[in-house]
């Protein structure tokens, strides 16, 4: 096939296109497990499923939001492609499955090829570290939807469990002990807010922005880009063997503890949590010094240092927190509704 | 809870987006099969396998394309809702896959509730005319990312066929022959450049470019805007019944014929294909034309009037055609690669 050159002057270069759908179709076999009979195949792809008494298939799809565009001026491509498997491999987590395959979505105007086989490297590495197959994906170029160099990055995650191990919350009763494990960041959330806070990926002077974002802040660990940076951790390899004790799993992503604990909760019960029972990390406390952001805001919109919740009847607790020794005992199942803050 | 002014001042308002989420999980209440456990759940989707010999799950994703950009000046958002659906379904139907469940994202900057809500009013319709699940979606607000008042709609969508019924393309031989349903427009592909053409969604004269789409073509059957906006057919329920007589299935998308047709031809084997056997639609002429563009450009970029292509062998033929009265026979399976264009 020769040149698209009308095509082309649209801002769509087809066989670009092509040629990055081959690279990526290499990349992803890297991320293939035995049940799949064609991946980024032709006009979609196959996996054949395993043997399962009663199974029931667990999805859901999200974006790694504007930390995308922090990973921009950053170069910071493969993190992202981290984030977004880790997000969704934790979100089916919360029933309890075992992810199986995902696929990505780049929408975007002007990335590069590289940037864009940077993406899909980063999403093949986690998958490869999830045991899920990299089935499939989309790359479109869209001049006019997104502003030049800019793109988000969607996945989608499909997952299974067996129907007596479906994890749904209905087991929570008064007295679980609700056991949380670390974030190690913002993960994936409000990355629009701290933008803002620090002017970052909103205007003009990239030079400028890259220069704040890659100063030492003596409280972080780190630079402020590299902490923000870090990639949503995974809970699957943790929680997999304590799974059977668990009576519900909160993923805390938008909307913080008292947005995500609540979701899985019977009517008529709520969570009392005591704030100091974890530690917040230091770059929580720098985003409400440098906004002036009242403390129960904070909490409402970003994960304050806890990534996930555990809901465990309280005689199986010890056995679960022996197996997680990371996991601290923030506070309890009671009658209400909610999140109630205590200390 | 309260308001979050801080984080709204940044563009998110996750109040917002909680009853925004609500209105979704209404929505895709009528587009659920029994199979469903829960949809648009807390964290995930969860869907109960039914009793296969051998399942073998398919998934693709997709978006429209900037197809949305004209949905947004004509204010045409469920139409782009079944654009989403049926381009899914039909790139499963490939494989001889019948849908399960679908998801939906949108990636936007400013779009209103409103807007959200048509978007999704569109893919539930969608799904539910083709037996599939809204089983979740994800809406994110992304200042900056996209501009004001812009959106990305990408779907995912997963669906079962048994192994022995995959339709591979590896039973194509020399000899077969090559019918086309027709498409209905340009279904999602080449938008970028039509709007190019004809000034659509490129900059500020909203007013001027609304005009343009709204006046009546003399060649064409309705305004631009209306012939522009018709919505990607779908094939699923014409060959359903002649799947086990199907060889191959192409989904005539971006690349036209000769960029799918031979994406599913086993190796030494290419299509002869005669433009002169279906009728070309007006849109097309008038692309052709408004842009000096060369006619085999337009069979590279376009569908052209069809909108899939299937392989049958030639004892089947009369079979299948009585089923598929509106199909044309347009070619033959040859030695050889890619395709040769024929008369």
């Amino acid at each position: 096939m020769t040149d698209r050159p009308a095509y082309a002057a649209a801002g769509v270069d087809t066989d670009a296109a092509e040629r990055l759908v081959s690279r990526f179709a290499e990349l992803a076999k890297s991320a293939r497990r035995p049940e799949v009979l064609a991946d980024v195949g032709p006009f979609a792809g196959l996996f054949k499923l395993g043997s399962y008494r009663n199974p029931v298939l667990v999805a859901s799809t999200d974006s790694v939001g504007t930390k995308v565009k922090i990973a921009s001026l950053l170069g910071g491509y493969q993190s992202v492609g981290h984030d977004l498997v880790n997000h969704c491999v934790n979100d089916i987590l919360t029933t309890g499955a075992e992810p199986l395959f995902f696929l990505d979505y780049i929408g975007n105007c002007g990335l590069s090829d590289d940037a864009k086989a940077e993406l899909v490297e980063g999403v093949v590495e986690a998958c490869r570290a999830t045991g899920c197959s990299l089935l499939g994906g989309e790359t479109a170029d869209m001049p006019g939807t997104y502003a030049d160099g800019d793109f988000d990055l969607v996945g989608f995650i499909v997952g299974i469990v067996e129907r007596e191990a479906v994890i749904d919350g209905s087991a929570i009763s008064e007295g679980d002990v609700l056991l949380a494990l670390p974030s190690n960041g913002l993960h994936t959330n409000g990355y629009s807010l701290v933008r803002k806070l620090f002017g970052i990926g909103v205007d003009g002077d990239a030079d400028g922005q890259r220069a704040v974002l890659n100063a030492s802040v003596p409280s972080l660990e780190g630079t402020l880009g590299e902490v923000l940076l870090e990639p949503h951790r995974c809970y699957l390899d943790q929680l997999r063997p304590v799974l059977p004790h668990l009576h519900g799993i909160a993923h805390i992503t938008g909307g913080g503890i008292p947005g995500n604990v609540p979701r899985i909760l019977p009517a008529g019960l709520g969570a009392r949590i005591g704030r100091s029972s974890w530690r917040v990390p230091a770059i929580f406390r720098l985003i409400k010094e440098k906004g002036g952001i009242d403390e129960d805001e904070m909490y409402r919109t970003f994960n304050m240092g806890v990534g996930i919740v555990l809901a465990v009847a309280s005689e199986a607790v010890r056995d679960v927190h022996s197996q997680l020794p990371e996991a601290s005992v923030v506070g309890e199942i009671v009658v209400g509704e909610g999140v109630q803050w205590g200390t």
